[in-house]
């Protein structure tokens, strides 16, 4: 039947262009990679003027042969998707979409400047790469680990914060405007370079109290970058070293994170041994 | 009698200004975090000239109200709490005080510059902020994983001031005046500078083998950047991954700090576990 | 026989040449050593122009020498082992080739300026010293540690570099060429630059929202140094923690580094439980 | 009798000097790290034209106080002791010895420059400090951490060295003299102030091919800086939580990982003691 064709054609359809698992969806998506790297290739090559002053016809060609694709790219995904309201109004729809509409509203309205970062933003479409075999183990522990340690990084840099906005009134007050130091944001400013250890030294202290408490500052950012490192190890330590609980489930009252060595439920009691002839059965109680 | 509904109303109060479990406690504790910001705010903005000179008047209002809202705030808790002299000499009455006072002091002795110091501890309040709910664990660790670190990091930072201190001076005879190392201090300053890797480049080696010196620094200060970092690591790790002792103690010898799957004391051989008849001692094999 | 008399010889010259266990192997080896930085210093002294004029015709004399001894080491390499064309093509064996060349080259076509890189690669052949007794236990753990978090790693660097882009693009946005950002590429550097706490100062944001994103990418570029950090971290710790493996030695093949909790040889699937009566065997299968 | 009377004074002296135990030897102590920490200011203040201008002559009576007490502490020291030789040639009497000479030498040659260096030096004294009571466990944790991660931080370090050499050639080869790099020397330089992280700006790349290899070896610095940090932080861990755990395996059930101090299986509460009887309970006194 006629449907059952379409509804083939669709799902061949949806195969290339949301699985990697084929040989079509996997070029598809090295093809789609491969725009995306181009098109933002042509986005910082056009802010190079010597650049832009020879080639910006080419590589306004090139802006639109992407938008183009693009387009073509985002109607196919929505054909190819069930439900397509869902796949439009997810993060990855929206970010489908932005990549398409720059070169749009830049022939409606010429020359608005910050379409650079619209297209800029379709680099956040690479992350799908992430998504493609060998990465997704490591992207997966890696988020995990950022996210189990994340009240942890709020509280250290919300105290982080504070700490450089009283420090930089300090320093506000201590070296005045001619250091440098024209007001309590740009102390401010110039704490948080310091305290990061970035140190750019537009703006440095002149007065020996000034340098005094600069390097209490310095010594500062440099011993409490330990925290977030401190706290991040900790976490993927858990995760890594967690040789200590095994996936094992107890077949008696199904808890899990067993020790690795546990030979017993820690809940119930119950063997864990597989192999255990239940003749040879652990003590009754414990 | 009057005297109960007095203590009732102070129990209302109390509730309102110090807990944060009930819906009037909450949004109080949110109004004294806007006002702690938008007073911060305030001060900032006021250094910046060009504000100061468009808005200045307004920002004065800004400051007067603050000022009324944080002076009755702190009356109130004299008055809600039960021993209020506690409360005064304590680290928060004294923030809460100083809080307030500012403004009065710059009413009875106008342009005192550092008042704007004082204005900025009112950030300091914010801290209140980590009692809230979910924040509580994560600060109590991070505070407990420094302290813990606390006797290493000192004998660290002694280390590092001793060593900045000698090799500020052999700086200071290698490039001398001429390379902008005036004096020792200000030699031992760009060591700090240097060390910490911050490296504003106000002050920069000229001769070849002060260069030399200083790459020996430079990876000097890379180097032992871990050292803070692996004693923060290890106490987090030591705190995070405490599965392995749990805070039983042995009924028979009073050992603790047994593994977290003991069932027996490793000091005495007693069971440990609670519910286990005396009759049925540990099984001969295993 | 004259054949064994060769071989003989060649087998002492292989001793000498490759091998360190001999004194004279230790000897030839530290004369290698002794000229790959001998040669190294002369690259380096012939770049400073005072030098060069002074001294350029003993550095000529020094390269002479030391090329023939890197050709006579490397025809003697060739005749020393036993598959040459399996020296000569591997990683060493092209290094080795390399450190010969650039002086000849340079008789035949002189002023090659970046000849001077080829002679730079010498420096690789020190790796070598990393091949002597104790340092070998040490780099292979490293290289280890760097091995199994390699995946990690990518996928980390990958995300910082999109981030970069994308932060890069905005600040290109915000800063425009007054303040030095005169492309997104030298943004692009700039936001390295920063991110990486390097901060050079050559170009620095000017407008205040411009410095503001600049302080969210310093403590950006402060936490997530914490993400490398701990992998690598995590790995050592996986190594040296040795959960994993105990000092078991299978009682029936000898394999090693078994699981902690294995209970059969991964190699040969012999029971490693010593008090297990043979009659207890484990299970036919595993 | 005489001589016992003058060993018991010696004895006292020698309690005063050496040891920190008793009142009188906690308050020599201290008068010591004062008068190391008061020359060291001196040193530091005189080097500062304006206060060398206006308090010279007060500095210099300062320098001599301290030179003469210095002097009375190390004859003082030498008759302290049982065995003067072995204490005038540890690293401690000869840093006593240079602590005393500078003022001296001063006197027959006025002028020595690098004399500075020697009285600087005095600041290695303090390190005693670290003898006090509370700091002792600390830095020992500290130093032996470092110890044993010593092979692995030379190798890491070794490496880091070539790769600068090599990249650093490479910055030469592509930047040259207009840029700043003048000689390979002066781009390793860069090359180490860039991979630290430190960047001072004094030097930076002009052209884009430079920018970008600066990119990848701000990049590369940003992220080794693990290594180091791993290598440390796993020996602290080792440190910290080996403690816990030793070899030992169980007679009776081979569970092992016991506590270092445990003196049953965990498991089974077989007793460990290899010397325990075999009739059961532990000998009575361990």
């Amino acid at each position: 039947m006629d449907i059952t064709k379409t509804e083939k054609a669709r799902r061949k359809f949806h195969e290339i262009i949301y699985e990697a698992d084929t040989l079509a969806g996997k070029l598809f998506d090295l093809l789609l990679i491969f725009l995306i790297l181009v098109s933002i290739a042509a986005v910082m090559l056009e802010s190079v003027e010597s650049i832009q002053a020879r080639y910006g016809a080419e590589l306004e060609i090139v802006e639109w042969v992407i938008t183009i694709f693009f387009t073509l790219e985002y109607i196919g995904r929505i054909i190819a998707v069930k439900r397509p309201w869902k796949y439009i109004c997810s993060v990855q729809g929206i970010l489908d979409l932005l990549a398409t509409i720059p070169a749009y509203i830049d022939l409606v309205f010429p020359g608005l400047h910050f379409l650079i970062s619209i297209r800029a933003v379709r680099l956040l479409r690479i992350f799908r790469i992430l998504k493609m075999g060998q990465f997704v183990g490591a992207s997966d522990q890696l988020v995990l680990a950022l996210k189990k340690s994340r009240m942890k990084i709020i509280v250290f840099l919300f105290s982080v914060i504070v700490l450089c906005v009283i420090l930089g009134t300090v320093m506000y007050i201590i070296e005045g405007a001619e250091s440098g130091f024209t007001s309590i944001p740009v102390a401010v400013y110039w704490t948080i370079v310091t305290l990061t250890t970035v140190g750019f030294g537009d703006i440095t202290p002149q007065t020996p109290f000034g340098q005094f408490v600069s390097m209490v500052i310095m010594v500062l950012g440099y011993g409490i970058i330990a925290v977030p490192t401190g706290l991040v190890t900790a976490e993927f330590m858990t995760k890594e070293g967690g040789t200590r609980n095994n996936t094992q489930v107890c077949p008696s009252c199904s808890a899990d994170h067993h020790r690795d060595d546990a030979r017993f439920c820690y809940h119930c009691g119950h063997s864990l041994d597989k192999y255990a002839s239940d003749g040879l059965a652990p003590p009754s109680k414990n």
